[in-house]
């Protein structure tokens, strides 16, 4: 089983109750790459500018993440992503956003990449990870995240991309956006017309449900109270999720529900600390233990 | 054990997207009653005014609820609810309120009552609550729901209720108003520093948190497509709570937890219908049934 993630590389600022960190790494791509790296070793396919500080990306050094897709563009300019939380935790205001060398064109996937057996096509232009997917060979689980944005203005291309994943992730406006629909069951039974096998709705400080042909399942949020930095948080929570499913044989409706508990235990990592440092002071013992926390912590 | 309410009895005109109905039966008191008589029998007090139509209180015939505690007051008039969720399932828009008997004071607990082991006091001035939690001799478990009016005008009153008091349910926001929090965790702590044993925050479609000393349960809501009148959902679910409750020897925190669990799907079959419908057409077995689906939906 091989892992490949494509997506943003990017550098934050942040501001929260907690404080203000400029110029952090940030982006999907790392999130994931990260969370996932607890479970399996991911290939990670992305692009930052010629600005980007090489301190920076050492922050992979040392991680079971392989950078051969990490594409240092020469006058191109990194994306970078300013953020305040000060209002509200639940919610980021987008202070200033520079998409740079996200606006170019795709990265490019390494030959050695394209066997990957999983995939994750974090949010982006679906003419774009229509592209990347295009390049793979003949992967076994495929998984997408999207936006308002694409649903709202690329609504024809993302209808495109569905029929050709097996899984998509969004959050709850996203797919109540996408469907038309107000109750989350109901929207996600919607999605899996669209040709999904499965749906993963994530609702932020409300936990996350997932619809398959065959299955419904519903989790509530880990109860932490432990918020700094929501920065990254569905990304992590992809991370966990796909990283888990790359361990298992198949995407059974266990294994996806084991999946989806790993990310969420994850994702409270990522958002105890700043940027990557509650993901970077985490280990697989501790998240198995929060799993098993988790699983105490609901039960009846 | 003995269970007795304290609430209102009222006549709901409902307007939903499924359609609308004028006159029916509602009132916090009588689908805490209907809830709660599926688990063990229930001891009702509240008044409604000489214009309330007999048709009406003939509701509770052939259920397990004592109703020596329903005043017919001479002279006043019968609480009377107007709301509208045709913009949105999840919050009740109020086109119009008669508070009527429910302005005038509280009704009398018949001595028969007094001995009562297990009280919910359901939503009213927090005076009135501990006015009638005054005439009972010793009771074993106080429950309490309060709503923002009392939160944000009778907040002396209302912590004076909270010292008397063993648990407090509440909803999101009124959890939020009376802590100051925006974390639910947090502000379930801080609801347990001004006196009650335990507390459960309610969040609607996205499950219910309780928060004692000694234990921190999570729960999603049950994944329902099947919304047609959320009238009396939070009541219904103090009904389930309580009348399973009052069928264990101590409130254990393995007894809450269950108690939650049973709430919240006792609660899924009152929104599957108008007023009280969905209560009347369901059976204890289908609620242990529907109890069994939930742990299923939510386990890996």
């Amino acid at each position: 089983m091989s892992l490949l993630v494509t997506g943003s590389i990017g550098i934050d600022t942040i501001e929260a109750p907690a404080g203000k960190r400029p110029d952090v790494i940030g982006g999907s791509a790392v999130y994931f790459s990260f969370a996932a790296s607890f479970f399996t070793r991911v290939r990670l396919v992305g692009a930052v500018g010629e600005d980007c500080p090489p301190s920076l990306l050492r922050v992979f050094d040392g991680r079971d993440v392989d950078t051969a897709g990490l594409e240092i563009r020469k006058g191109s300019r990194t994306f970078r992503w300013h953020g305040s939380y000060v209002k509200d935790l639940n919610e980021a205001v987008t202070v200033k956003v520079d998409l740079n060398v996200l606006a170019e064109r795709a990265p490019a996937i390494p030959p050695a990449f394209r066997d990957s057996s999983h995939v994750f096509l974090a949010n982006t232009h679906p003419v774009l990870q229509q592209e990347m997917l295009a390049s793979l060979s003949s992967p076994q689980l495929v998984v997408a995240d999207t936006m308002n944005l694409w649903i709202n203005n690329e609504g024809k291309e993302l209808c495109k991309l569905l029929t050709k994943i097996h899984g998509l992730v969004l959050n709850d406006g996203e797919a109540r956006m996408l469907t038309g629909r107000k109750n989350l069951v109901t929207a996600a039974r919607d999605v899996l017309k669209l040709g999904p096998k499965f749906v993963v709705i994530k609702k932020g400080e409300h936990g996350c449900l997932l619809c398959s042909g065959e299955d419904l399942f519903v989790l509530p949020a880990y109860p932490t109270e432990q918020v700094f930095d929501p920065t990254g948080a569905g990304d992590s929570f992809a991370g966990g999720m796909m990283g888990y499913l790359a361990t298992q044989q198949e995407p059974t409706p266990a294994a996806l529900r084991r999946a989806l508990a790993y990310g969420t235990v994850v994702a409270t990592f990522t958002i105890s600390d700043f940027s990557l440092a509650g993901l970077q002071n985490a280990t697989r013992q501790q998240i198995d233990q929060r799993l098993a926390e988790f699983q105490r912590a609901m039960s009846f």
